[in-house]
C-alpha cells in the first residue's frame, strides 16, 4: 500500500526564494522564518505564501499494553481522564489552540476506556480498547493497523474538507513513547540504548526497564519491521496507525503539517516509508527533550522550530509553533523590497 | 548615576511554582515555557500570570561614524530609508508586530539625516546626527550621553504611561553591530576576536576591519570602560545610549521587557551595571547569529526563546517571542490542576 506524493511547487519555490533576496534586509537575516515563507509558498503553490489561518488539529489517543509493565512515571487511568480533559478544553494544548485559533479535535483510537458519556464523536473511530505490550505480543493484528491507517487517512480528508490549510497531530496515551521509541529503533536500525527517554519522567529503574521492553520488542519483531505496516502491527498501536495515515495522506492532498514531538516525528518517519517524498510536506514544530524524537528528525532532514524543552505530547509544540510558521508567510509578503525603498 | 532596582515578587513566583507543581501535566513538561510562566507571574505580582496584552516596541534609530570605515555590508544610506519604511509600516518587524498586536514606535536619536517630511514625532528626541567612529575618537560628548540615557528613560515612561505590561527595545543604524560588540567585549574584558561578527553580512576583508575597528577603539578607550555611562560615551551612540536608559527605567518601574539581539543584549549587559539586578525584569526573546550576543546572554544568565539564525535586528526577534510568552502565561492559568482531573 504506497502511497503517491507529489512534490512542492519548484516554480513557487524559486519565486519566493527570488522574493526573500530582493526583501529590503539583510541577505539570510530573516534566518529560518526566510527559508519557511519560501517553504510555505512552494507547498502552497502561491507567492507571496499566505499565513496559514485554518490550522486544524487532532490529538489521537490510545492506551498502550506496555504501561502495564512499569515503563511509565504515570498508570494508564490518565489516558481516559486526559481525554476527557481535551474535551472539556482543559488539557494545556487546549490553551495554546485557543490562542492561536487552531481548531482541535480529539479522537479516541485505542483508550482502553469505554468513555462513558462523552461526545460520541470522539468515541466513534475507536479501533480497539489498547494494544498488545510489544515485548511480548504485537501491538494489533494486521487488520486493526490497516483499518486504524485508513481511519487516519479518512480523519485527514474530513480536516481538509473543513477547510485546513495546515494540519497537526497530536497524542495521547499513557505509555506511548515506549513504542513510539521502539518505531524509530526499527526504521533507523538503533539499539534501544540509543532511542530510549525519559517520557513522563520515569526514574533510572523505570528506563531501565523501558529499555528492556523495547529491546524485546525489536527482537521479537525480527525483519518483519522492514516493512511499515508490519512495523506498525508488532510495535505500534491503533492511535499511532492513525497518525501515520493522517500524516501520509496530507501529503498524498498536499497540504502542510507541522509536525510536533516524539510521537509525531515517529510517526513521519513510518509515514515517510509509506508515502515516499512526504516529508516535504512537513515541518518540524519543536524539539522534544526524547532522543528518538532528535534522531528521526535528523533522518528526515528536519530541524525544528521552537526548542523549549517542552515534553508535554498532546501537539502543543505544533500549536505554539504556528505563529512562527504565519510570520514566515508575512515577512516575505509584508516587507518592502529594496527597490521599493531606495 | 545609579538606578535602584527591585525583586520580582517572590511571593508570586513561590505560588506560580507551586502552581505549576500542581497542574495535570507531566512534572516539567512545560519546559522553558513552565519557567516563563512562573517568571511573568513574579514580574506581574499576580498568580497566574495574564497574557501580555499591551505590549509596546520602540525602535531607536541612529548612524554610527564606523560606517564610513569599511565595517558593514551596507551604506549608511540605508539608516534613513529604513526608519521611512518603519514609519511607513514596511519594514520586517512592522509585519511582526501587526501579527502579534504589539505597538511599534520608531525614534531617530542620531540618524545622520534631516529626515526631512517624516512625522516630526519620529524626530522630537534627536539627540545629534551620527556619532563619532569609535577607533579613533568618541561616540558622544558625555552630556550627550546623559541626555539619551534621559531620553530612554523618559521614553519608557511613556510606553508605561500608555499603558505598556511588556516592553520592547529595538534598534536600526547600519554599521551598529561594530560599536555594540565593542561595549560587550569592554563589559566582559574580552579581545576584538570573541565579540566581533558579521552583522549584516560583511566578507572577510570587512571583517577584519571590523575587528582592527574594535580593538583599536578598546584601546583608545582604555579604562574609562569601567564606568558605563563613560563606556557608552566612548564606544556607543545616540540610540544605543537611548537603549540603555529604556531597559534600565523599565526595570525600575517593574516593567518587563523582551531583549531581542545583538544590540538590544549589550545594551541590557550596560543597563545591569547602571542598575545592578535589571536583568531580573529581563528575558531573552531570540538568539542572533552574532558571537556578542550570546556571550552576553551567558553574562546575564539568559537563555533565548526563538532560536531560528535571525538577525535582522529592528526588535523582531523580540516581537517574534511574544506569542511564546502569552503561551506561557496562558499554560499557567488554563490548563487543569490534576487534582480537578482525577
Amino acid at each position: 500500500m504506497k502511497v503517491t506524493v507529489s512534490a512542492p511547487d519548484a516554480a513557487a519555490r524559486a519565486a519566493a526564494e527570488e522574493r526573500l533576496a530582493a526583501l529590503a534586509t539583510p541577505a539570510g537575516a530573516l534566518g529560518r522564518l526566510g527559508d519557511l515563507g519560501v517553504w510555505l509558498a512552494a507547498v502552497q503553490g502561491v507567492v507571496p505564501p499566505r499565513p496559514p489561518a485554518a490550522v486544524r488539529a487532532v490529538v489521537f489517543a490510545g492506551d498502550h499494553g506496555v504501561a502495564a509493565h512499569g515503563v511509565s512515571a504515570y498508570p494508564a487511568a490518565v489516558t481516559p481522564a486526559m481525554v476527557r480533559s481535551f474535551a472539556a478544553g482543559t488539557a494545556g494544548v487546549c490553551a495554546l489552540a485557543r490562542q492561536h485559533d487552531v481548531h482541535l479535535r480529539v479522537l479516541d483510537l485505542g483508550v482502553d476506556d469505554d468513555l462513558d458519556g462523552i461526545d460520541p464523536a470522539v468515541r466513534a473511530h475507536k479501533v480497539r480498547r489498547g494494544s498488545g505490550a510489544i515485548h511480548v505480543e504485537d501491538a494489533l493484528e494486521r487488520a486493526e493497523t490497516e483499518q486504524a491507517l485508513a481511519t487516519g487517512a479518512a480523519v485527514a480528508d474530513e480536516e481538509i474538507a473543513a477547510g485546513a490549510d495546515l494540519l497537526i497531530g497530536g497524542d495521547m496515551g499513557i505509555g506511548n513513547t515506549t513504542p513510539t521509541a521502539a518505531l524509530v529503533a526499527a526504521a533507523l536500525g538503533l539499539p534501544a540504548e540509543d532511542v530510549v527517554g525519559r517520557g513522563t519522567g520515569v526514574d533510572d529503574e523505570g528506563l531501565d526497564r523501558k529499555t528492556d521492553v523495547v529491546r524485546a520488542a525489536l527482537q521479537r519483531a525480527g525483519d518483519r519491521v522492514d516493512d511499515p505496516v508490519e512495523r506498525l502491527t508488532a510495535l505500534g498501536s491503533a492511535d499511532l496507525a492513525a497518525t501515520v495515515g493522517f500524516l501520509a495522506r496530507a501529503a498524498e492532498r498536499g497540504v502542510p503539517v507541522v509536525l510536533d514531538g516524539l510521537i509525531s516525528v515517529a510517526c513521519a518517519l513510518t509515514a515517510e516509508d509509506l508515502a515516499p517524498g512526504a516529508t516535504q510536506w512537513f515541518v518540524a514544530g519543536h524539539r522534544s527533550t526524547e532522543p528518538a524524537q532528535s534522531l528521526a528528525l535528523e533522518k528526515l532532514g528536519l530541524e525544528p522550530l521552537v526548542d523549549a524543552r517542552m515534553r508535554l505530547g498532546e501537539g502543543s509544540g505544533a500549536v505554539a509553533a504556528v505563529p512562527l510558521l504565519r510570520s514566515a508567510a508575512l515577512l516575505l509578503a509584508e516587507t518592502a523590497l529594496l527597490s521599493d525603498l531606495l
